[in-house]
């Protein structure tokens, strides 16, 4: 049985560690041949020296270095796009069409260009020249980055060609990448061209590095090692917030992507106007990708009454409908199950699904909850859970001014959406709501399901604790999420020819 | 014996605490008359709703409201600047001139209304417009504001005065502010005028309050609470190391500066070139109001060997005919015994002073230490100490390379400041040693020594930790201070009338 190696300090190499996994696939619930190391701390300090060395190498190389590493990075990706494609799905039971092979691959390569435009253009660097003072001052990269990649997105998100690691790669930053478990041989091939692309365009050995998963401690001694500047982890809260904790307690910044429920308001008059149209629009966003996107609309406010009632009876029957999708994996299906559970015992009912099964594989069947307003505002808490995957809750409002009350005890999120009638008679009412909404999410959106996030210069995925670390930052969109891996560098009196390029002015 | 009422909630009222404290003159060594209370928990609790609803309040206002109450504070400052610099003094005993009166009053004033200018021009808030995918986004204010201000600069950094305050306003985010004990009256003072100029401005009842100080435990609830948006710390390592922790813990942003102890390089060449003049700026910049400063050069590395030698004579000659000044107090005072002790554990030498008295009041010899560089390597952590006040510890380096590896294992600072020749002997050191400093401290400077922090656009006063919790932040320097108390507001197919002004477009 051969281990796969894992790509540290420029080489692929045999793991020294004694441990190893399979990646199961969902669909089949089979395990996927390949073997992949689980790498001891002596495997994970090689790596920090190599960035680090990487780190102070690349430290005054101009932008286009790094733009030229992503755009050959990008080309390469698309010249082994099948194979990507077949293992991922293999490896996620995500559709290989049009999910994998015409949305996602694309948005990754799109995602590396435009961070590569990034890296040129460099607006990013933010040069601040007081020729007064004689103080200048320029954002430059912050060290090597530690990026943890999510299992629901195995290439937009991925540790080594996902937002992430293109962001800070556009910084000058090298990249740690620890892949995800659930797909360790997609993540594999993206190494294996990030290393050709990284030697093509002659990048220091230590630039580009991979470990497929350590310990857990491990893991904290990695993202508060003193030669890392900062670490991105997208995935579930309970790992997230270990790694914080370890990171806050070395003074290292972490960026988290950790859980969002992505409240919907929909206003009495939407309901009134456009009940079905709605109805239609949150079931799709619902169950795409089986719920299992970090946007997935998860809890749902209405103003109790026939037209509320008759709309969940309409998603009910539309969820009932639907087929089931297959998980990415055991452990999303036994958190779903665990969390359902949990809502449920905080107050809310069952409604429509809530038992395992009913698609291929892994599965669990297309799930609604409903619970009132005062029990939401009294178990505001335990009825924030998330359901991550095809699971919604629904909580009817005793009337409109209780959907006020219920904005204000919302935990941070990622999105927050208002459904209003066209003809102005919900504006009131929104008036009321959008304060309070506004200071919990990241981007707040109108008639529209939070599903999509485009790669948009103003696109902000993040938002307030619990849903990331700091309200301050997002992790898609380019140049903005470059921010996250910088560091504010500021020159007293430093004679013009030791200056940075951009502050020689 | 009256007790000094808090101000909360747009009103001067009792305390509900039962604890009390009074200030001490350092000059005297005396209590000084006003007693303040200890806020329990409720007032605080109060203070926070206050703010909450402050918050919401002024959530759309336009800069121009802030800018205005700003600039009123300013000038009502202005017209109390005798009783300031008075009461300062005697609980400070930092001279009155020119230090209070004609350097950090002014400072204070031209913040506050640099503040103002950066709120009415509105460059912080970087609209991004995409019309074509009709999302938007803009910074907003983060939420209440919590600011501890420090014990050495009663004006420019006061809680309800200083950088932070003049930030978190500009960004449209009421202050709560916790004044230090050592100078409670300034702290008063400051917060009467701010009371009226809010009032004067229209700003709603809980936009700026004063809490004179809390237990520790309840400091903790205090930046943890959820519905603060952010907290200003500035002050010993400790305190913060514990406030961070809790803020960490309930994922609250927390900008702390905490110790610094600015290593200032002094290459070969620039000794032989101008030891003297050197020798001169270093005891001004380290002696400077008694050595409280957060940018004091506490670490001078220099190649052994004769001119050191002499550099280091001189310099104790300089130290001694210096006159010892007064510390601002008690704390002060018993941290830099302890210190210069675990220096000296660690294997520093004595050179000078190292013994309390020397001084009016509250004093500590003017205090030099030596070590080799072979024991700076090998007690790298003990011997970064800080020693705040008037003491410096000197690192003889084996020789030129070694210079590089000092530079290595050094600690985040504020600052990193390089002496080198200017006939160019000295460059090609100065290209080893750049690259380590410049990712260990925020503000690099060239032949000059980095006490003053001018409030420049361009200023970064900040830096990896320990000397600050994130190095991507200046906690001076308008606008770009700002940053710290906002979020990222993205709207996504919001409708027109909906959107904040800048986004309308």
């Amino acid at each position: 049985m051969s281990i796969q190696p894992v790509l540290i300090d420029g080489a692929w190499r045999a793991s020294c560690g004694s441990k190893t996994f399979q990646a199961l696939n969902p669909a089949t619930q089979t395990a996927l041949p390949d073997v992949y190391p689980v790498s001891p701390l002596s495997e994970i300090e090689a790596a920090v020296q190599s960035a680090a060395r990487a780190a102070r190498e690349v430290s005054h190389w101009p932008g286009e270095r790094f733009a030229r590493f992503l755009e050959r990075y990008a080309e390469r990706i698309e010249s082994r796009a099948a194979e990507l494609v077949s293992l991922a799905n293999q490896e996620t039971a995500l559709p290989a069409e049009p999910r994998l092979a015409r949305a996602e691959l694309p948005r990754t390569t799109s995602q590396l260009r435009q961070a590569a435009a990034a890296a040129r253009e460099g607006s990013w660097l933010r040069p601040i020249i007081d020729t007064k003072a004689n103080i200048r001052s320029v954002f430059g990269p912050i060290g090597p980055v530690v990026v943890f990649g999510p299992n629901n997105f195995p290439f937009a998100f991925n540790g080594i060609s996902g937002g992430d690691f293109a962001a800070a790669v556009a910084a000058g930053n090298p990249v740690i990448a620890k892949g995800h478990s659930s797909h360790p041989g997609t993540t594999r091939l993206f190494a294996e061209e990030a290393a050709h692309a990284a030697r093509e365009t002659e990048m220091p050995a230590g630039f580009v590095q991979l470990l497929y998963r350590t310990d857990h401690a491990d893991g904290e001694r990695l993202v508060s090692h003193p030669l890392v500047g900062a670490t991105g982890y997208t995935g579930a809260r309970e790992t997230g917030l270990v790694l914080k904790a370890a990171a806050d307690r070395a003074g290292k910044p972490i960026y988290l992507e950790l859980s969002s429920i992505n409240p919907v308001f929909i206003l009495p008059g939407a309901l009134s106007e456009r009940a079905s149209t709605i109805a239609d629009e949150f079931t799709t966003s619902c169950l795409m990708g089986t719920g299992q996107f970090c946007t997935n609309p998860g809890l749902i406010f209405l103003v109790a009454g026939p037209e509320a009632d008759a709309f969940l009876a309409a998603v009910r029957e539309k969820f009932g409908a639907a087929p089931v999708g297959t998980l990415l994996g055991e452990g999303v299906l036994q958190h779903l199950e665990r969390n359902v559970a949990a809502l449920r015992a905080a107050g809310a009912e069952l409604v429509a699904g809530g038992q395992t099964g009913g698609g291929k594989g892994v599965s669990y069947r297309n799930t609604l909850l409903r619970v009132s307003g005062d029990k939401f505002l009294a178990g505001a808490r335990e009825l924030q859970t998330e359901a991550f995957g095809n699971s919604s809750l629904f909580v009817f409002a005793r009337d409109a001014a209780q959907l006020k009350e219920l904005a204000v005890v919302l935990d941070g999120n990622l999105t927050g959406t208002v459904y209003s009638a066209t003809d102005g008679r919900d504006d009131a009412l929104y008036q009321q709501i959008e304060p309070a909404l506004r200071g919990r999410v990241g981007r707040l959106l109108n008639d529209k399901m939070p599903t999509g996030v485009a790669v948009s210069p103003a696109m902000n995925h993040g938002g307030p604790y619990p849903a990331t670390g700091h309200p301050g930052f997002t992790a898609v969109g380019l140049p903005a999420s470059i921010r996250r891996f910088t560091a504010l560098h500021c020159y007293d009196n430093v004679r013009p020819e030791r200056l940075p390029a951009e502050l020689r002015a």
